[in-house]
């Protein structure tokens, strides 16, 4: 335990420097023993923590803005899955000793980018040593009281609507993966304005992390419903079809890659409408993936009208297991405590 | 980025079953994308982040518990220099691959009992994996709108006064010491108590866990001040007294020792007497260290009356050149994000 070379004071300095420290409710920012925040009046806060790491959820190719970056965007994500607007972050940064003040400044103007592109003050953080890089953020948001779009509200008849599309970020891991599919990866879009947007007429959300098929169980599970929803449905971008078209990836990686930080929402049928019009002002496109039935687990029809991974009565699909088998499939996310527990 | 193996769901279940996940305004606790938390009306919150990292917080002579106890101690710590009360935590936690269950639920045995202790609810977290152990937490906690105790208060003529006792953990890092020294170490106390009882009496206060002068130094360079205090005020527990004296280490472990967890105060010399019952209602010794003064950096005058470290007048004392020395001076935690822009 030697004391900090001074450099290291340095690099704190010149991360603050690179992050927007004041926002709303913002009393007192970085710099004293803790931040004072003033919490919006007769609004609910939602909080969340995800850390990024080294070797685990990034590696080399990352430049260290796009480490930045993805750190935020994971969390801001969830904070859209809940339908809340952004208010403050806290980061604490870990770096190995002797990486470079431009790798450390790296990483601090992709956080300052996200947090500006996202309207998110960095109120408070932390800088220490460790063997490698990472980023764990919590990230804090403001919902009307009473409001918050939780996991566990959708019902037998809710049609399953997601947000964008699916697998792009999956396939941007792939070497020599073109341009748009790395950026899904590595820049992640959070829908905070379609969370937003959609929570009125949403019963419940669910942000994919892991994966659609298994982000949708989780949401299923927390609602004691299941779901089925069409193969044929899921979107995917032209530069999926392009890729997974040659590389013969069929729809594996769009059902179970992972990182897509769009959402999943259970939405009534007679909302829909409504729904489709605020998706719109958000400027966020929106699909009908299927429907929320009666039972557990999730059904992926094919266009023959047979399940691709499970079938009705099965148990409780965790994995997707012929999904699974006919691609790669990638989860590259720490896990929420407690997420298994409903 | 494999998936994960299926043991880690259980360990999340493992941990967040020991952790204390309800407590005040908490509506979601974990198991959502976010956890949803009411503020207190008519309060402000505060709000820190601190990690602790293995090889760098702690070593292999740390239990699991002690591990999980300290990541949570040192953020409420930062919470009692505030003045405030706690609220809620979020806890990230990452460990090396196959790390038994054991450690895994030592590490959150020691999380829920400092949490139980303090009556702090556990809200949300996340388990990654990673190189080296290493526990991540946020706390939250809540103060009097306006009443914030901050570094930047103090004025010259303004009392110098700690909790406590110093140099306790850091003789407890030394090999064969006395079970109350490395208890000190392993498992400090936060002074929430005190932090609450003193708050309405003083100016500015600091934690103390890079060491007494500098931390002083700190609360100094956000009030614009100085401070002299006389190293024979210092206070030292008998463990202390008796250690230090034998392995001939002086006051330097005290002065420069760092995490002692204790609370360095401001208080305007008519409140005292004020501030004295109030510690003794919250069964926490206090002790006048000396004065806050014009000019800049903290003097130890010794008891021939001439200063220690630094001199009237030496320039901004950040390394208490004497004072390190004269012994081991060791700094383990990280740094706060913005710690030396004021």
């Amino acid at each position: 335990m030697p004391r900090r070379p001074p450099g290291e004071f340095e690099l704190i300095d010149l991360v603050t420097r690179l992050l927007p420290v004041r926002g709303e409710g913002v009393a007192v920012g970085p710099g004293d023993d803790a931040a004072v925040l003033r919490p919006p009046a007769g609004e609910e806060l939602v909080a969340t923590v995800d850390a990024v790491v080294e070797g685990v959820h990034f590696d080399r190719r990352f430049a260290p803005e796009e480490i930045g970056w993805k750190a935020l965007a994971v969390n801001l994500s969830d904070l859209a899955a809940m339908g809340a607007r952004p208010l403050w972050a806290l980061v604490a940064l870990a770096f190995p000793p002797g990486t470079p003040a431009a790798r450390v400044r790296g990483v601090a103007r992709g956080l300052g980018a996200c947090a500006r592109a996202h309207r998110i003050a960095v109120a408070g953080g932390n800088v220490t040593r460790a063997a490698e890089l990472s980023v764990t953020v919590t990230a804090v948001g403001a919902v009307p009281a009473g409001r918050a779009l939780l996991r566990s509200g959708a019902r037998a008849g809710d049609l399953v609507v997601a947000t964008g599309t699916f697998g792009d970020a999956a396939l941007g891991r792939r070497p020599r993966a073109p341009r748009a599919l790395v950026e899904r990866q590595r820049r992640p879009t959070p829908r905070l304005a379609a969370g937003r947007a959609l929570a009125p007429f949403a019963r419940a959300a669910v942000d994919v992390s892991d994966g659609l098929v298994q982000d949708l169980d989780h949401l299923c599970a927390a609602s004691g419903v299941g779901a089925r929803i069409g193969a044929a449905e899921v979107p995917l971008s032209p530069a999926y079809r392009a890729l997974a078209g040659r590389a013969r990836l069929g729809l594996a990686p769009a059902l179970s890659g992972g990182e897509d930080y769009e959402l999943l929402l259970a939405i009534a049928p007679a909302l829909l409408p409504s729904a489709r019009a605020a998706a719109r002002r958000a400027r966020t496109p929106i699909t009908v993936l299927g429907r929320f039935v009666r039972g557990r687990g999730v059904a992926v029809i094919g266009e023959d009208g047979a399940p691709l991974a499970a079938g009705p009565g099965h148990d409780h699909l965790r994995t997707p297991g012929a999904v699974a088998a006919a691609g790669r499939v990638l989860i590259s996310r720490g896990r929420r405590l407690g997420s298994r527990r409903r």
